[in-house]
């Protein structure tokens, strides 16, 4: 089991579950963002899965508050009835528990019974969906930067923009999460030179599109990784942005500014810009 | 905005946010898994960030239920409270509202007010922990396959396993949802032939963990890549898979079976065993 770091005087916040935690501590995340001023520290505990381990979770918890006098904030997501009842009992903290406010009345609309099962929501695997994350994740790595042609009518988007604009991450986001083929091609200086999209993507217009940035916060990025280069100059990033902007609105193709946005955020956007929430939901 | 595909008697699932509707899905799908015999179908409805949206997605809902004749299930994270009263006002259907039941209660306890700045979640962008991310990304994709030795001692796990047991998946999904940088490196016949670990592993044996895998779920995923070749009959994919498991046996690598597991489950239990979770909170 993990440490909890000290942090007084801010407010430690617990995720505990018996399954991976993993959806409890994102909405844990969109929750506490509502409290931008709050300073707090977050500690993520999975796979409490026995009463045992549920005793001596709350326990570890409340040692925790008595050392440092605030009152935690526990978020939970238990499936199984027993361990989450021990829990509660034990815990004194604040608790919010992300799944039995909404699986009774749930149940009453629907007419039916809720699984109890531990872990359900990511213990069965549906291997159709699996398989088809697998493919998309290896069509998108294939894909990255240009590195190959073939295969790319296959494509269920192509991410075009200048290097470092975000693609990459953007691609294999929107491959893990939703499933999709996703194709990224770097827009280079070659390319604005000629005033022209690469010879390959001409066919394939309508799935283009374009991730475009701030030259201040690219320059930053292409100096981490090539410090003091002619590539990294503001100067650079300033002309490289400014052709491939231009190339994008002569050619129409749809375009966000992925400067402020998490990787999150844009392919949110893509999907919803080219209807891919649509072809997935269907 | 996408069309709803009719699936009466089966029930519509809609999710709906003034953001991307990301954090709203995951939740709502840990929900509905404990309704495993529900036949539904699910439709995601992001930024809906006006209350003239907020109107025209109510209408467009309510004639769902017109002509289906079930009650839709909604499941919504709007923060701006404009949009949301007029959404909930004019909509029909079962609503559950992932936010303000947790963000009101919340106020009390931290004796603070929320931001009711719209989709703040993914809004704010906190560029250290991106940079983090990308960073991560990058190394994990430098790294995958045993394609390099080069710094393969900054990776913070390396995953080790035969070819097709899941380790490029997991190690993108640690990267980008963790942060944290993965090496992947295959185990291929000449090391059990050698009866040993690759060179290169061997001063880092601390951070290996193994993935495994049923030898008839390899074969049906080989099969999919090379149908009917010997790399994919059932009977190497026994052989290595023995190989493997005797080889991390006598190394004392710490490994799990990836067969029935989610990408996340398997991600969530490297980062427990291996005490990553601690590092990344602190």
């Amino acid at each position: 089991m993990t440490d909890t770091q000290k942090c007084a005087p801010c407010r430690q916040i617990f995720i505990v579950s018996d399954g991976t935690a993993i959806t409890a501590e994102t909405l844990a995340h969109s929750i506490m963002t509502q409290f931008p001023d709050l300073d707090y520290h977050q500690t993520r505990i999975p796979f409490v899965n026995t009463v045992e381990k549920a005793l001596e979770t709350a326990q570890r918890i409340n040692q925790v508050e008595k050392e440092e006098g605030l009152r935690p904030i526990i978020f939970t997501t238990f499936v199984d009835p027993d361990i989450m009842r021990t829990f509660n009992e034990h815990v004194s903290g604040h608790i919010i528990d992300l799944f039995r406010k909404f699986v009774g009345p749930l149940e009453t609309e629907l007419g039916m019974k809720s699984a109890h099962s531990i872990g359900q929501s990511h213990r069965i695997r549906d291997d159709a969906k699996y398989n088809r994350r697998i493919a998309a994740i290896d069509y998108t790595l294939q894909h990255d930067d240009g590195q190959t042609n073939r295969g790319l009518d296959e494509a269920d988007v192509i991410l075009v923009g200048v290097s470092r604009s975000g693609k990459t991450p953007t691609s294999l986001y929107l491959a893990m999460q939703f499933g999709i083929k996703v194709a990224n091609y770097p827009l280079i200086p070659e390319d604005f030179d000629r005033g022209s999209l690469p010879d390959a993507l001409i066919p394939l217009r309508e799935k283009l599109f374009g991730l475009s940035i701030k030259p201040e916060r690219l320059s930053e990025i292409r100096n981490e990784r090539r410090p003091n280069s002619r590539y990294a100059s503001i100067e650079n990033c300033r002309q490289e942005i400014a052709d491939a902007e231009g190339l994008m609105a002569r050619e129409g193709i749809r375009w966000l500014n992925s400067t402020t946005k998490s990787i999150e955020e844009i392919s949110a956007t893509i999907m919803a810009d080219l209807g891919l929430d649509k072809r997935r939901n269907s």
